[in-house]
């Protein structure tokens, strides 16, 4: 049988290991995709830098526009970013390659593109490892909750978020200090922004929203969030409410199904959820569907091994395809579903406001919400006197009514501060 | 485009279900699939029963054996059990129609059989339904982890179970209270065997095991044991070492990678592990694989609307390859490792030991393990004079080691009575 022919474009953390492991398992690899694989080449941007990797120091070439030229069957592209990828994607794929890429910026600022492309050439394109790393997840969501209708996914998608904030619950740290021990143990990076700033998450919440509802969702319609602003009494106030707060990606279908939500942003989930336990820097991705109920998700999503495990998995599947025929499923766009605006959807909000201890202060503060059409679900006050406060959480309701509600709360009189808002999920 | 013509065969708690979301989902499936689904029969046992189903009825059939001669694209298979499954389905696979099938008993029993005849007929052979209903499983195992060597699989796989396990956690209940509030609910069938004894899960335990390490394992290969002599005191116990008893279904790679092992058993698993949470008739599968680490996958394991989700996400596939070509993974069992004796499996024991009270009793017991080889990691002696209890768990060792330990303590003077015997695992 010939060989699968595999050209691997960059070598960095993930590259390093997907090269490791296909010597390891190439036995294996070989009896389950039915052919051995070749590395016929790997794109570095520095040829002479030092490798530890079991190849022929031949292969590392500089010039990756012209690897993807050899005959190729499969490119694995694990340089990231939009350019040079998506130009050696698209290059890879009218030469008659299919593509295996971890790419989550690309695929959520242009996968129609590339699925064009795929589809033009008659390529395949796989790219588990771009969101959740190496949890099966975007394979169950094209391919087994096919037959079902999602509406709604949850998700734990980045693990700096969700190790700082795991840290900042279990031992009361500040976001800096524990923004720092992640970087201490490399699980954040030097510039942490597109971690804490949510943009990361932003880009596979696209994914996963385009997935689910079978809509073009960009990183763009994305309302994102981070989690800079999440201060220890934010997480007091969750767990005096049962909760913990988590950077979640939220991709739903609206009430009347005629549009989609896709927003990232940190918010309080109770402790009985199943997504509260997903702690350090672990992934975690709760999909409810009509027929299926809730499914969930788990492992890790990020490092060099846990996605090379994603890539090479893609990689037999492509490989199957190039040796027995067939092709994975393309771009699922037919519904088309518009993406709602940020103020549509629906929330509840947890808001804790500094107010003057006097008779008709929860009066007051009521009838605001209630001009909104906010409905209350419960009020705590606590302390006393000039030190009173109020806890408000709110039923259900839009989020621009609930931001309505807070910015007139801020110019009500007997309202000294609104001290914190935070929104609440998965209940 | 032509349509994709599926019969239906059984018209029970799924079938019913697959027929309502056909219906419901008629143009969403069209899309995905590039092709209607046209129903062309239901085979039922009998024809005259009431059903308040939107479909013809004159697509109702007794003659199943008919039906699949008609010129099908697929053939759903929900009736169950292995005949007349195993002879409707190579049937219709010889007259060219994919399958789709929920029956864990006959792929458990003989799937190498179904298997080739898909090869041989060039057709599909789909049965994501057959474990862990709705969560989308076997999938991520045939094709997300296969660039991956999986070391063990521990899943929680039947529903009956761990309902009556999660309530004598909960409530203290007896197995037999348990039991009856299952059978009240729903969870429990009138003949509740094939689950507390432990049946079901050890045909889903064969599935997994062939699938994650590429070998053929079958129903009669694993070892079983049920839930039916688990007391409340075993209960009590776990929970001192803060562990919750689970039935598990465990399938794992042998130290020396040259077998398998493949038992259902209830054990002791302490509280932290992800799976420990996993209550009600909720199924979960934990997998270890070398480069992916630990991944989950939770959700209901059973259920008529949450396995017709995994049944029309099954159908999806196939239909796709219908319209666009393609075959999706065969049997692959190239490894052929050799399922290993119970004896062989390495795992930890939870003992209680009633025992005099008196010098060198702890000698005379440690001594016992000694002899067997079997290193002791904890000991806690509670109670006194005539009413002392030793608490022992030992370190990881051979079952046939542990059991020949166990033998020998019923057996040893100092010892009056050997008080419960679990299995420790997930730590």
């Amino acid at each position: 049988m010939n060989a699968v022919r595999v050209g691997l474009l960059g070598c960095g953390v993930v590259g390093t290991e997907v090269v490791r492991q296909l010597d390891i398992h190439s036995d294996d690899l070989a009896q389950r995709i039915g052919a051995p694989i070749e590395l016929v080449g790997i794109a570095v941007r520095r040829e002479n830098r030092a490798r530890d990797l079991p190849v022929d120091p031949a292969l590392f070439t500089t010039d990756a526009a012209s690897l993807v030229l050899q005959n190729l069957d499969v490119v694995v592209e694990v340089i990231g970013g939009i350019e040079p990828a998506r130009t050696l994607i698209l290059s890879a794929m009218e030469h008659g390659a299919s593509v295996v890429t971890a790419n989550k910026a690309l695929l959520a600022e242009d996968g129609a593109t590339l699925y064009a492309a795929a589809d033009k050439h008659g390529v395949d394109l796989y790219y588990e490892a771009a969101v959740a790393g190496a949890i099966p997840l975007l394979r169950p969501l094209r391919e087994s909750l096919v037959g079902d209708k999602v509406r709604r996914v949850l998700g734990i998608v980045n693990g700096t978020t969700n190790f700082i904030l795991s840290r900042m619950d279990a031992s009361g740290a500040s976001f800096t200090d524990a923004l720092e021990e992640a970087g201490a143990l490399g699980y954040a990076e030097a510039d942490p922004s597109a971690d804490v700033e949510g943009f990361d998450a932003a880009a596979k919440a696209a994914i996963l929203a385009s997935l689910a509802f079978h809509s073009r969702v960009t990183a763009a319609d994305v309302h994102r969030e981070g989690i800079t602003e999440v201060t220890t009494a934010d997480v007091v106030r969750a767990r005096e409410m049962d909760c913990v707060i988590k950077l979640l990606a939220i991709c739903e279908l609206s009430d009347d199904e005629s549009g989609v939500g896709v927003r990232v942003h940190p918010a309080m989930l109770p402790r009985s959820h199943p997504l509260a336990g997903v702690g350090d820097a672990f992934n975690a991705v709760f999909v409810e569907a009509d027929a299926a109920g809730p499914v969930m998700f788990y492992g890790r999503g990020a490092g060099g091994a846990p996605t090379a495990s994603a890539v090479l998995g893609d990689l037999v599947a492509v490989g199957r395809h190039r040796v027995s025929g067939g092709r994975g499923p393309g771009e699922s766009a037919y519904a088309q579903l518009p993406v709602r605006p940020m103020g549509e959807s629906m929330t509840r909000y947890h808001i804790s406001l500094d107010v003057e201890e006097k008779p008709g202060v929860l009066a007051g503060v009521a009838t605001v919400f209630a001009e909104h059409g906010v409905s209350i679900q419960t009020v705590r006050q606590e302390g006393h006197a000039s030190d009173a406060t109020l806890v408000i959480v709110t039923h259900r309701a839009s989020d621009a009514s609930l931001a309505a509600t807070v910015e007139q709360l801020r110019r009500t009189e007997v309202v000294r501060s609104v001290a914190s808002v935070m929104r609440v999920e998965g209940s």
